[in-house]
């Protein structure tokens, strides 16, 4: 199927250009369910968005599915899926889709997950209890949401320490820059608060949920953790764990593990989870696993036994379910809840559709990627916001919010009044989307060249240092 | 409700048996649901019993629930339930009852389960490969049932060596006799092939399924430990380990685990051991960790990481779900599949019809009993085949078949030509049930105090010793 850019829609009726969204709805639903690549997936989803678009101009309503185009207007509880966005975002930790261009509604997962909103208020707070300027991923709502950051902010006023957990899944050696984001705001906020910090790598979920072997997937754990590394923490305060090694390690650890899974139910995991009866135990029973490092007693050797301090998770709103899991179990196994930051996705370069894949090397930059294949998939991939023609776009301006060349450049240029400018000149036409993207070339290049740099420099000593179980560098 | 003994039912009416006879049915489902003691379930069931007996004397027909008395005979598919067993014996790990005063059919089950009967042909090989006179558990019938008895020893015959794996749910800190039914099973074993053996103490099990601590299921199962190493154990041939510990010890075990667990679905869980939506994640993945030590890669440190050594699972045959899910993954995951040996249940002193319980002392002998409770607790709670007066006695003979004390004796007393005496004296009416009851106390009274002995022996650093993960001597 062809874009329908030109095809001159105007000589359609509203039906017939129905009838062909509907058909699209259906490809989109073929590709996503087959093994199709993710960037023929997103391709697909831009051109039903397109054709959403053009519907919505020649019917004056939004299209929905089984609602054939009439005469009325449009309904009340349409008007959200006016600007983009609908009601049938689904997040969860194994799927995140949208329809919409702007990618997912983040403040209507807020209301859905009820979590809080990372507000004006908290910002202000965290720079005042930290003394530092907030990180440019707190400034711009790129971690928009949370759950008892107050309570931790309140109890560390009271100089009441807690701790850091977040983690990865090695689903392959590579790793993308979207999977930096929680790294490199977890480092932030170790740096400002001065805090212990523990990185889960889920080997053993990878082999439970994908076609590789235990073998493959602790290798790819090893890797991520050096690129994990790579990011700067502090072996001094920073214990990365590999599942299938930290389980047989530390008595403590599974203890937390059975209490968890104790006290939550098949049809829990169910409904939080979507599991069903075919799938396998390890699989239903895995949640718990990634709820116990959520406990300071899992790691005595850190916490000195101690089971009362904290954990504040920041990761992204996909992995919330596990940690509402958590926060329900922990007061009946005497636990504090886990406190959380959540972050918004990474677009892939084909739209915001979707997160980047691993697996599709053209859905995002690789930190393993040269600075031309850099520049190569920026130019040809990234989702564009600009006009068909320099003409019109210099008329119209183009619209930032879709683009994905100015998305990567709100997580990866720290300059707010230069990302400002940028903005106004896209939206004004002054700035051309090859222009736009060469903004982002030059501002990735750097930025992946010192993290493979920095990377080099990890050793296979070096992994293994910070993949001990030992004392950290804090008194507790 | 008392005894129907001489009641005169002979004023009764079938039917109004039968009303009887269903209200007593209600009566055990009732108290089986409840908390009663399972002294009072035994006792109620054994009076459903005599009800049956009485019932099938009156109409010469097999009591049957829903189907009131009737002129037809006995219809084909009764045959079996009118010599006492029926076909509703219930056998896993949770639960095992009949309504059989002469216990499980144990042909029914072998059929049911898929396993092979313990013939004269395999009993006569083990005493050729072993060299060795079978121990009395074969001789008797008390271990029956079998997988793959033959391969193991064809294999041995080819100087191919296997392993022993048996186990304990640590579910409070007293054992009593029947506990040690498998122990001094595989301590004979051990002794005529000698070959390594690992003992599993199920801690985690008992914590996920007993409204216990962890602290509390893994204190049991250390102490539990002291009596199964009063068996007599080698602690250069045996490791026994606590799931607590050694998951946190073992990242082998634990990547066995996860590797059972991938190939196990819910439905099959379900399907094997009747677990529901309701149980919690815990029980639902369990089973995994009960399979997984029937793999030689679990125990690297005795097996130097090989994987191929063939493991052979003395337990009781309520144990036998988890080892055909294990043998249904092992080809799956590359690994052999465990032989077993199954035994019968060592029946409770109220009659066959449960196992022994732990938690009700009158149920069972203690291994913490002194002579005296010994005596006392065979004489008044040992379930009798006797008749009601010496002089019916003498005149009709007893039932050795549904007497508990003879029962007892046929797991005790070595000699065979004494035990097959005391049968006939019984069945003549030529021994009382006092006598026999005696003949049981003098049989068990050293055999506890013996054991009692050797436990005092065992000191925290035995116990340590032998749960250490370690080298065991032999050259594998």
């Amino acid at each position: 199927m062809t874009d329908c850019h030109g095809d001159g829609e105007g000589d359609r009726s509203p039906l017939e250009l129905y009838e062909q969204l509907a058909a699209q709805g259906d490809e989109v639903r073929v590709l996503k369910r087959g093994k199709a690549e993710e960037a023929d997936v997103a391709a697909a989803v831009q051109l039903l968005l397109k054709m959403k678009v053009n519907y919505k101009q020649l019917t004056g309503q939004d299209y929905k599915a089984g609602c054939p185009p009439s005469e009325n207007s449009v309904a009340p509880d349409d008007r959200k899926a006016a600007d983009g966005a609908t009601s049938e975002d689904t997040v969860d930790p194994w799927n995140v889709s949208t329809d919409s261009a702007k990618g997912v509604d983040y403040d209507k997962l807020i209301v859905r997950f009820g979590s809080s909103k990372v507000d004006k208020e908290l910002v202000d707070r965290i720079e005042k209890v930290s003394g530092q300027k907030p990180h440019h991923f707190l400034r711009r709502g790129i971690f928009f949401s949370h759950r008892d950051m107050h309570q931790v902010l309140d109890a560390y006023e009271k100089h009441k320490s807690f701790y850091l957990y977040t983690g990865r899944g090695p689903s392959s050696e590579a790793m993308h820059v979207g999977h930096l984001i929680p790294f490199i705001f977890t480092k932030w906020l170790q740096d400002v608060f001065d805090i212990p910090l523990v990185i889960q790598l889920t080997d053993d979920e990878k082999y439970l949920w994908k076609d590789l072997t235990l073998e493959e997937c602790h290798r790819f754990a090893v890797e991520n953790a050096k690129d994990i590394i790579a990011c700067g923490f502090d072996v001094n305060k920073t214990f990365i764990f590999s599942d299938l090694e930290y389980m047989g390690a530390s008595p403590e650890f599974y203890r937390n593990v059975v209490k968890v899974q104790k006290h939550v139910t098949f049809n829990q995991v169910k409904g939080i989870f979507g599991f069903t009866d075919s799938d396998c135990i390890g699989k239903i029973s895995f949640p718990a696993i990634q709820a116990a490092p959520s406990f300071s007693s899992s790691f005595p050797q850190i916490f000195k036994g101690r089971k009362d301090i904290q954990c504040l998770i920041p990761c992204a709103i996909d992995q919330d379910p596990y940690f509402r899991m958590t926060r329900d179990v922990a007061p009946r196994i005497g636990y504090t809840k886990p406190a959380l930051l959540h972050s918004t996705f990474f677009p892939a370069l084909q739209g915001a559709q979707t997160k980047m894949s691993a697996s599709d090397a053209n859905t995002s930059i690789f930190l393993t990627d040269t600075p031309k294949q850099i520049k190569n998939k920026v130019n040809k991939h990234a989702f564009s916001g600009g006009k068909d023609t320099v003409e019109e776009h210099r008329k119209y301006g183009g619209n930032p919010d879709i683009d994905v060349a100015f998305m990567y450049l709100t997580f990866f240029l720290e300059d707010d009044e230069q990302l400002e400018k940028i903005r106004q000149d896209y939206l004004s036409g002054a700035l051309l989307t090859g222009e736009l993207k060469k903004l982002l070339i030059e501002t990735l290049q750097p930025i992946i060249s010192q993290h493979q740099e920095r990377r080099k420099q990890v050793t296979a000593e070096t992994v293994k240092e910070f993949m001990t179980p030992r004392p950290l560098n804090f008194n507790l």
